[in-house]
């Protein structure tokens, strides 16, 4: 349920709304808007329902109460139709522009961390990217430096003033990275990690929140609810594949995702085409297709010798290839970037039910 | 297996291999190549393999013979590394130029089916595309107009020059369907419907032969090679989703097997959004990545008045929607084109394996 | 829709019932039940059904008109809740006996084909089967030995006494496949074949119809109701597994299917363990698991040599394996099949619908 | 890599090879055997793998040095052939015999633990389930009472005598879980939570593992992995079924999963039909599939009253349906179990590799 308040309404008059949700037991969440003021209240309303609805209707400064008719609340289109731009350094992502995000699967040493942080930021990438802790399949994998490549990427942000993202993988992990990093990541395996969002939502730096493989649209807006409702709105989804019967390549992307996204949130949505193939080769058409697309931008590893990395090497880029990468990306978003009409009209006027299948 | 020819081999030599090929109770299928002659040799081999290769390594004019790696042979690039280009009336696709297919789902009137086909030919569609035969879940669905249907296909031709695609059934429809349309469509369902595929590999117009929904990429190019191996060598793929766990669209569109098919085989590949959604928005959102992704061409349902469409109406654009879509393929056509280096060169380099899996 | 005739309607009255059906452009489907007649109309209704409805309620020896609420009709519990009980020679499939089908995968020789068909016999098996045109995902395997196969079948049939059972791949070969076989069996990749669907609902003998691997239940069940809307009453329904992301197996064997297709529907449900895992030792674990589940029957492949098969040895159990498993199958059998309550009640009471997912 | 110690080795010789092995900077894991001491050693091992089994070979008391094949370790078969056997209180898993686990799906009250635990213990369970930490797709869901949930569990472990089984959420969690429970259960949304399995590898409890919804066979046991070379060797395994295309049940339930778990590995396996399905009336029907087909044990949801169930109640037995489950389930045990043979030579002699597809 939100609260939608005129557009003379008072700031005193908020705070008399915002007051009597906290009365309830229940959770304020203000969009500021840029015509007038929305309030969504959550948490568990059951058969109060009604009489909460009356109530907040004969208040002053009130326009109009609505319900939100999907079971994703503050991340939902319907409660906060402008799109979120998300602030970090001097990108912004999410208002139009492509951010890509590059840089080695995992920060193996300080050497390839500061080489290929360079390289990535002398071609036009605007985020590095480089794992600490790293989830593996395997307990004797190599499972990253830890807080010594948290300092590497550090030193990476400081020699080219690219903002830093790396995963987080536990609970315990939040204050560490978020002491180096200017982007939190929480990895596929952990998109359901309920106490680990909950965690991430209680910092102030931006979250990106990459979509489980075995995780549905609706699951995965779930879980940026979650991050969401614990205080931090700054989210980004980053679609990478999810796991089906094909088995020629690792998972098969979903961009359809993409603008499906776009018209049920106000969320940036990234593709990260690296772990989707798994094959370098697919990288490039990948990323192209993604931004042909209307993603907001796209993750990719990048490693100075591919060859040599202690993870995922298959998959990563050289340094020519991501030069090459970002020479094809610049027109195709041009080109594509005006065609995306509004999502929300075009999806709106349409319906976006759960399909039937063939 | 397969043999080359040496440059200077005469026609003779050629010829004689033939015969031997012939004489092993195999069938010869040669690929004429630019510069040189490549003679196929398919049936079961079994242990002669190594008997095989040294009677034909010793006969005049045979420069090298080789084995194809993978369970598809005359669809494979190894056998044939030059694209496959496909030419109906002045319409070529597989050549670098972007195809447009386009039509109602099914042609339920001889009105609808001449008013779409002005329309989409005026808007820039080279191919009109129309069901006259369809295939329904249930028994008691409109099951198309049959022969009359066609007829309405050939008129809509003639009235716009645009060859006509059409979907074939079964065997005994093959002759019927062969005498209307320019190119025979087989649809999803019928992927492994061999005897149908054995059947179309005996006529001499192109076929279209959909991914099945719940086909893997080499099962399809075996399917593809049915065809082939049964003498016609036309063959285009469309792919149009696959079956997955999401359940908010209809398929999930398999992108990245534009790229892989490239790499694999050098038959050329359209994508069919309509289908893969089932949400008129998302066709244009995906064409576009379909579009700069690669593929030779894309498939598109449109009607006059999609709310009175017997069939899948949610799914097909409108006059205005269509043209919306061809000015912006355009564009990202034209720069996403020179992008796409050497399929046969980015995928050899690396290897194209069934991946592990994250 | 359907039609309730009351316990004491008169055969005129249900004729006229019928006549006034006609007169619709329908097709009436008559239930002749234990108590009651019953009788559904198929065909599209659209918007006739107001009208419709009072019509029929309104006829002699009418009790209820009443509505089919799933997109199965014939084919529903609704319409028809007695089990049907489908009589080949003197077995019984469906009246909870169990009945097991072995064989060769394809019938390659007379020697195999009466060899296997005489140890299954003695072990216990109730159909023999075999597979005389084999529909292979590479055109160059072994694709049956056709007619001459259907004649060693005979043969067989003729020394065991045991009915027999084989697949059928296009329409043009039903007369020929119906001449010597007992049951038709529609395989896998042509549960969506729907002129197959149409010619096997046209004869009188029964038809086993496979559950396509990427198919729904609700899929196969309007494949199943095109087979018995075409005249055909005398469906069965067996699940071989479908396809998933879990590659250590084949398939992934649905074995929840059996029950909710004992409420779903009326037609008996048979479990192949062979297709579905691809591996013999695992056969009679799943057989277990499936008469335990409730299922009528079981098809298993047999091969006196499986390491010499020409296709799916790996899947074959030897003689010595058949004869451990039919000891096995009995006291499951005996034990579990008490268990099973009505398949109707048991649902009905809760509702059968699909589900979220977690 | 293992070492299989000669049947006379000495006390002596074994220290030896293990210090010889932690000096290599490599843990040592003992399997005592029941007739011979087989050490695996598991680490980063890479290039030394030459040079480490010549020293070990020529270390006294060495009888051989082996490879594991799978990346599965100290889980597989092949280094730990006896099947593991889980003791907690008085009852033993995986020693043949059945264990059945029962109770609310969240512990909502005192008074909903204390009745459940009494009524299914009277009918036969022999661990006592219930949530106190709940993972909800929603936020705004029901949580769980936490700590208070524990001590409810407790006390109904006193009243009944029936160990308890609940589950964990995050490493931060673990201390007081342990505390209070007997078994400590990961979820399926943590399975690959490695964070997680790597704390509950460090208590003396069993974990009981459930496989994620979206994850293979292979991963599961690279989880258990995870758990087990922490130090904690008492892992068992819970099938809760897997997300596929097919929507009418919620999961699709594994069953050949148990008896390949059952040749892989050594842990013990149960299945839990309650979540697989969602659905009450199935719950009976896969339970006897699973005992069936040789789960070690079951896991159900039983509730007094499902229907003011806080979660999951349309899947939750009542106390009469559980008492009908497990006067079902012991008959059938009865008679699969002596007709499930040894599950290491029946795959053995035929391999248990990733198979093909049809």
């Amino acid at each position: 349920m939100f609260i939608v308040m005129s557009a003379r309404a008072t700031e005193a008059e908020v705070n008399a709304v915002r007051s009597a949700i906290l009365a309830e037991g229940l959770q304020p969440h203000v969009n500021p808007g840029t015509e007038r003021v929305v309030i969504a209240l959550v948490g568990e309303i059951g058969p109060r329902r009604q009489a909460l609805r009356s109530r907040f209707e004969g208040m002053a400064g009130v326009e109009e109460v609505k319900s939100i008719s999907r079971p994703f609340k503050l991340t939902s289109r319907e409660f906060h139709p402008e799109d979120t731009v998300i602030h970090v350094g001097d990108v912004s992502i999410g208002d139009g522009s492509l951010t890509v995000m590059a840089g080695p699967c995992s920060v193996e040493s300080r050497e390839v961390a500061l080489e290929t942080a360079q390289a990535v930021a002398e071609a036009g990438a605007r985020i590095f990217r480089g794992g600490a802790f790293k989830p593996r399949t395997s307990p004797y994998s190599f499972q990253g430096l830890g807080v010594e490549a948290l300092r590497y990427l550090a030193e990476a942000r400081e020699l080219t003033g690219l903002p830093v993202i790396t995963e987080v993988m536990e609970p315990a992990q939040v204050e560490v990275v978020n002491r180096y990093a200017d982007i939190l990541q929480v990895g596929t395996r952990n998109m359901q990690n309920y106490s680990l969002l909950t965690a991430v939502g209680r910092v102030e730096k931006p979250v990106m929140l990459k979509r489980g493989f075995g995780a549905t649209i609706e699951e995965w807006l779930m879980s940026a609810e979650y991050i969401v409702s614990s205080g931090n709105p700054n989210v980004i989804l980053c679609e990478r594949g999810i796991r089906t019967f094909e088995t020629y390549l690792r998972n098969t992307m979903d961009l359809a995702a993409v603008p499906l996204l776009h018209h049920l949130t106000h969320l940036p949505v990234i593709v990260d085409p690296s772990h989707a193939t798994g094959k370098r080769w697919l990288v490039k058409p990948l990323a192209l297709a993604g931004v042909a697309i209307g993603a907001d931008g796209v993750m990719v590893e990048v490693h100075p010798r591919p060859d040599e990395a202690l993870s995922d090497g298959e998959q990563s880029l050289t340094f020519d290839g991501f030069r090459e990468l970002m020479a094809a990306l610049g027109p195709v978003h041009e080109n594509a970037r005006p065609l995306h009409g509004d999502p929300v009209l075009s999806g709106a006027a349409l319906g976006v039910e759960s399909g039937g299948r063939h």
